[in-house]
């Protein structure tokens, strides 16, 4: 399996401009090595991220050049495997940075929270940093997205190229359905999180560099308005915007248009959504919140 | 076991100047008749919600005066048990009312989207409309909460008292925990759901009537901000506001409380729950929106 | 002229349940007398307000209730004069209230920002506290309204009852709309401001008790949804919502709908308030946000 | 005077990577030629807008190179003079775009509202569609911003670099006050409106193409985090954000820390922003919405 590592620079934004590291053939499974978001730079909890850190945070492997992608098909990315790089992980709190602070944009005339760094030890398939906070190894990837058409978006903003979504469900086993913009799609990933709970409270999950196994695939001419993703038992389209509550309503809308692509009724998939839908907060922390609305294929395509 | 049902005219609202209906000790078991949120009066699918309803909605039974509560005390409801006491449910498209159209707060200029009643028959365990629209008996209580200390709040809004919450985990075999402001408590519930999805994405569950079986209990002089539910292996918090960032800032950092009276260290509780929290959406249709943060047991509690 | 003053206890409600002080025919010309948001509790800067404070807040004189006033009926309040009955106002810093710090909903983990009281002095037409902080005499009707139909809502929340709008526009001169939702309307106001910005944005404004002259008059069979005002110059809609977007949508809709009323076409009213609209913020800091929007009646009735 | 026209193709970002047009000297006066946000393509009412514009919508006129900018310097733009190069302006009601409709992220299942094309003459200083439909020249910059650090951001959008900001107050005689975050600050304007109401309502004001005067000047060594606007009696701040809540938080906070600059305390100023602050919508449409706010000189540098 070919593996790809990133030459030079690494990106910190999705963007056609930068140049493609790789291409790919749809079909391939290829190895990508991605590093954390602090582009491994925090390694202690001795160390204080904010005299460490600048501008350019969130580091993404890519872009990679999908063959025979053009706008308006859909790439389908399968996470096949994950697999951490190093034996620990990294969490933080970064000055008005978080889901219960202030922060750049809503701005407020606190002083900031503590800052702090947490290391934690993998183990035996735990990330371990005391008795108490022990957590288990569930990795996925948090940055994950294409090229969009005429902006270079910050890899730390998630919208309708995908982007800094940390959504827990884009992990091995599923597969990831992004917009292709521009020729080759221009597929980037990164921030590899070894664990994350709903919401990504404080901003910084369980950091890991990573070596990630992906399967491509094509869908020609069927474009897609916001990601997706296909489990083995569920359809999943994922919303990114703020207020909250837009992201939820582009999160169900984009999942009854999907169930209308399957043959259903518009205001049948309204009603069952209404009575079987699931919606969850992947982020609310990041330039735009992201929430997953969920139906299991038990009710999506019944046999009737 | 004794039986309350509403004797006159339903409350709707949730208010100390209601006159209670009964007195319940703490440790009692008592079971509880609703009607639907349209007081039973939707009943066939050529019905016209807009013809039919005013604005008196979602009528609680209640209040029930709890002896000995006093304000500063927990009320604790353990749901035993939820029958339905007709065998069919009924959902409905209301005019400007739902996650995905304009409402009266989200006003816009559109016309409204259809109209439209939906009538589910309960069979072995399940409610079906139709093949495609056929969904698992998972009953809850919409509406459960107490008398606020100083206003009257319409039985269709949640906040801080509880209220229209529309939160699946108020289930048979879970505990809702709810602040008492005023002497007695004064518990009022309604609203019951034969299932739901996250969000309540129309605006409209499931709706029954029902019995409902619920088992009271005080602690006394332990004070609490918001509702809390405890199941068997979760410890949960409710925020209701909008945006909907604003229910989630409230409901992980309730959650951060709950966990600090348990012993926690603060940045500890917010650590942890950025790595194993979850949060999910209850409703994104009622007057507050309610988001549900939670933790499981054996992350909050343990053995360490 | 009749003087009103409240002969009990404040109302802390706008209800239809709280027993009315006086009655007023339409075109009756009234003098309301009315205490400071605190209840004219605070009066030095040595006072800590969080030891002062208890729930029962921003204290309202009234319900009046109007002779004839039916549902369905518009209140005309003509806010004629407003005098001072005392010779100083007080603003506050208020620990997790106001616009630029975590509050009750706003839910962070911050320590509250410093606590303050601040007292001006009235002289010559100005409030003044020293020579950096010094304002002119610009008085009007923080909170005014009539009940609404079913809820008991609390003085500090504005709704499309009107209620704690903070809005400078309530001021004399100008003329405000009500809507009449229960029989003799039942007016309440209070809560009068020698000033504030647009924002309010500390939460407190320059709080004074006050003589406040008013004309009532009636418009019979003709309901308004939320709050208007209309001065020798300008017609003004007020919506009151959270997040502050809705109580944009919501003010620039009632005043679309103004327009119809006076004979306009929809899309011409949508095309001219685009163009020479005016928007701006009453409050950012209370329980809803208050948004105003205007057009001159030079635009709004013009001789074509 | 220099005069700068666009040499090739507009730009649609704010960008670091667009190739600068031209080179500005601090001090100097030039005209810069801009052409309307629908880069003149919509030039009847019998035209379809959806028909005709494609994702490449806004262009700018730029990237001007600021002789001497260096990132942590401040760009002055002082508006000279705005006189249209052609005698009719347009606005329009484009599908799912505007301030009272279901948008791309306010996503809701309404059919659209109807499209619609306006055009206005210019004749003796005012803009007139019909009787009813005639407004005053006031003419401004609807976008106007320098080169973010890291991102291409789209001309649609405002943000901390200014951008597509939509600000009344962006006119002749007031001096916008821009970050620079690159060499060369790279300068770009267009979007010129002969006139605009509070909010923008429908999302397209009275566009024109124009020829704009501005003289740019340097503060060096003093970096500002977001646009500001100075008038001959008042000092501005435009935060840009959603919720709408957000840019009034960030408007505000900015005018404080703009009046600690001048030797305020922070406590003080935001107390007197409380009593003597303004603040408006400047777009409820736009990727963000913009909110100003104000205070006047003579209250922001007292004599005392």
């Amino acid at each position: 399996m070919r593996e790809i590592r990133q030459p030079g620079v690494y990106p910190y934004v999705f963007s056609r401009y930068v140049e493609p590291i790789a291409t790919v053939r749809p079909g391939e499974t290829v190895a990508i090595y991605t590093v954390d978001a602090f582009e491994d730079q925090i390694t202690s909890e001795s160390e204080t991220p904010s005299d460490i850190l600048g501008p350019y945070l969130n580091p993404q492997t890519g872009p990679i050049f999908i063959e025979g992608a053009e706008p308006g098909d859909t790439l389908l990315a399968r996470i096949e495997h994950i697999e951490p790089t190093r034996n620990w992980a990294v969490s933080a709190f970064i000055p008005y940075f978080g889901g219960l602070t202030a922060t750049k944009f809503t701005r407020l005339l606190h002083e900031p929270l503590p800052e702090r760094v947490w290391i934690y030890q993998i183990e035996d398939g735990w990330l371990r940093h005391s008795d108490r906070l022990r957590f288990p190894w569930r990795p996925f990837l948090g940055t994950i997205g294409t090229a969009p058409e005429i902006e270079a978006i910050s890899a730390l903003a998630p919208s309708d190229h995908g982007g800094n979504m940390d959504v827990p469900d884009v992990k091995p086993g599923n597969t990831v359905l992004l917009p292709v913009r521009v020729p080759g799609a221009l597929f980037f990933t990164g921030d590899v999180h070894a664990g994350q709970g709903q919401g990504e409270l404080c901003g910084v999950a369980l950091e890991i560099s990573a070596k990630v196994t992906i399967t491509f695939d094509l869908i020609k001419r069927r474009p897609i308005a916001w990601p997706r993703i296909e489990s083995p038992d569920e359809l999943m389209t994922v919303g990114s915007a703020r207020p909250m509550e837009d992201a939820a309503r582009i999160a169900y809308t984009e999942l009854i248009a999907w169930l209308e692509e399957l043959g259903w009724d518009r205001w049948d998939a309204y009603q069952a959504l209404t009575q079987i839908g699931s919606l969850y907060v992947g982020n609310m922390v990041d330039t735009n919140y992201s929430l997953v609305a969920k139906i299991a294929k038990a009710y999506a395509t019944p046999s009737g």
